[in-house]
């Protein structure tokens, strides 16, 4: 049976997880940041030094490619990172798919279909997310890539233009779903469910639905000596009322699989004796039934104008990213399995609860995940970590169902 | 009786406000900013036109000074202002000072003791607040110095360096309070009282004490998908919490005067699909009783820590500013209701509820101060206005006071 080379995967984890290290021993490769160019020259001289041509799309999407001719069967994941994130998250999908290429490729193994390494662009959201993948499966228009920006409203236009692309033409990667045979991304689970259960592998069955909103509370700006407490108009007021409403939501009214997070907070003024005359934030809502996710973001909607009414303020609502939940194809989750049992492992079907590209590829062409535990559940941080045994675990099953992908 | 020339003061107060307008017609003049070296410059060269000669010491003051010998009645405030605050804030002080200065010349009014004007800096706390005031009356420590800075984190010494002036030189700039014979601020209220009431001139009783601190909640990082909401320590949790606990502290175990304040919110790592590690927020109590201000920054201390007990977080608190509330001198209060009462106009007693120069300077002279209504109670906003008619008659007190105590 064949198997991966992890002495090597290993090394690759290492060397990609020093670029863009962090003081506190994460990494930060926000995309087309100059760590994340540095990430991607790397990642296109190992698929190189395979033996293989590296290419770079419109949309900043890398590939490497084994065998031609016919449909592919695509893995990757992203090698981008939130700021301070974790080594594992992205970078084991794609250096996991790189190995499985190497292997296939060193012995020679005849498949039917080719076999082709994928990084996609943001998939964490610098820019919005999902920049790569979105081109990629032809639903990226024009308009948003015009509008997109980072937090501190670097244009992705101008982003990407300092690394002489055009973000413009980035529609222009859109490949014909015909041409996918199937997806396959390992990931790290990012939360606490196979570590908790001791279940080394989790086959996702579908993939969560975010829907993500702008909510700007409006009020007045007045001096915090003079203006009574009763007579204020402060818009932190709302939005603090809003954060621990937002909460309480999720877990009333949600799934034990709902979440509502606030994870940008912006007040101005900004200043300490001045009563905030606005305040900012991001509303996250997450569910995997697309039913109870609308039913969410309904009550989130009417929760804000209650709060913004209560206190005496104005409320505004900007849709940021809605991304339905995506069921995987049954015939990718069930070669997935069928490696694991070859294996001898136990696995688990469970919903993966972060965005991922898979679910946007999922929407055009046949698509699955593989999880492995996180320790701790920790992700987005420097203390996100995935066992050695459990990366090798992961990367071995992946090669077993991309083989069954490619010769059927 | 002796009248300002109030065409003259109102141009003062327009091309004062042009300099550091903002596009809502308001101003932006922090201390040392190029907006306020330009305001600096122009009121030196408008000293300088009034026939005397302008001097700035080494903690940055202004004065400008009529007659010499013997102890000065000072008059003045302040020419720097919070980020687009209002046009009036302290600069009513400095050129109604200027005004009555002028006049008192121009009619080579016989005085018994020197006239003095002052604007002192940095009263708004670009670098902390009462940087001038501090230095004038001897309580600015060297190490307070060294670590004062902006809140983008610029240092006082960087930033008074780039204008070739020396920071760590500031309590040289030190003034005998046996040199000073009283000290009188015109000011707008800031607050809505005499408005609603419609009394022309306020007669400050004591000025507020202020406790500032920065509270900082911390939890942990998680990705904001696989973390159950219940598995969480979301920094920004505790914080919002501590913002409507705060505020009801104020409402329940406070005075009428009693108020809380949170300005300021920072959330680390600020991402949308993070849950905070950390979050950041000023507290600013006032309150006229130094007792009850006692009082409520040890509630709020407790609360705080009560509040990162439920979340399950850790909270540090730091004081950034800690003022004791200032009685103001009845001599000076006398000859401000004198003044008045001879232009025939009604006064009220009351409190400042904001921060003044007033409350440094009394606390080793006889000090008072005289306010106008604020239309709205409105300040440190675009939207801060006063009355010409308020604006001569505060000026023409102001005159009649200075008169009075300089006389005698």
């Amino acid at each position: 049976m064949l198997r991966i080379n992890f002495t090597r995967l290993k090394r690759d984890l290492e060397e990609l997880s020093a670029i863009g290290r962090t003081p506190q021993g994460g990494v930060s490769r926000p995309s087309f940041s100059d760590a994340d160019m540095q990430a991607r020259r790397w990642l296109l001289d190992r698929i190189t030094a395979a033996g293989m041509e590296g290419r770079v799309d419109a949309a900043g999407n890398i590939f490497g490619r084994w065998q031609s001719g016919g449909p592919a069967v695509l893995v990757g994941s992203h090698i981008d990172s939130v700021p301070n994130g974790g080594r594992f998250d992205g970078a084991l999908g794609v250096l996991a798919g790189l190995e499985c290429l190497r292997r296939v490729k060193e012995e020679e193994v005849p498949l039917r279909h080719p076999l082709e390494l994928v990084a996609f662009t943001d998939e964490e959201g610098a820019f919005g997310g999902f920049f790569g993948s979105y081109a990629f499966t032809g639903v990226l228009k024009a308009e948003d890539i015009s509008k997109s920006k980072d937090s501190k409203g670097l244009r992705i236009v101008e982003a990407m233009a300092r690394h002489g692309m055009d973000a413009m033409q980035a529609p222009t990667a859109y490949r014909d779903p015909k041409d996918i045979r199937a997806y396959v991304e390992l990931h790290i689970e990012q939360g606490p469910v196979l570590e908790a259960r001791q279940i080394p592998v989790g086959v996702v069955d579908a993939i969560v639905g975010i829907h993500r909103y702008g909510i700007t509370f409006r009020g007045r700006a007045d001096h915090a000596g003079p203006t009574p407490m009763q007579d204020r108009k402060d818009a932190l007021l709302g939005a603090s009322d809003l954060v621990l409403k937002g909460r309480e939501l999720a877990l009333t009214a949600g799934s034990p699989a709902s979440r509502v997070t606030v994870g940008v907070v912006q007040v101005k003024p900004g200043v300490a004796n001045i009563v905030p005359a606005e305040a900012y934030l991001t509303y996250e809502i997450r569910e995997q039934s697309a039913e109870l996710l609308r039913l969410l973001a309904e009550k989130s909607r009417a929760l804000a104008a209650d709060v913004a009414k209560a206190w005496g303020l104005e409320v505004s609502f900007e849709s940021i990213l809605q991304i339905d939940p995506v069921p995987l194809a049954e015939e990718v989750k069930g070669a997935i399995a069928a490696a694991a049992e070859r294996i001898g492992l136990p696995s688990l079907r469970m919903p993966a609860m972060a965005g991922h590209d898979a679910q946007v590829v999922g929407r055009v062409a046949p698509a699955g995940m593989i999880f492995v535990p996180s320790k701790d559940g920790r992700s987005h941080s420097p203390l996100e970590f995935t066992a050695d045994e459990d990366v090798e675990r992961g990367a071995n099953i992946l090669l077993l169902a991309l083989l069954k992908l490619a010769a059927e």
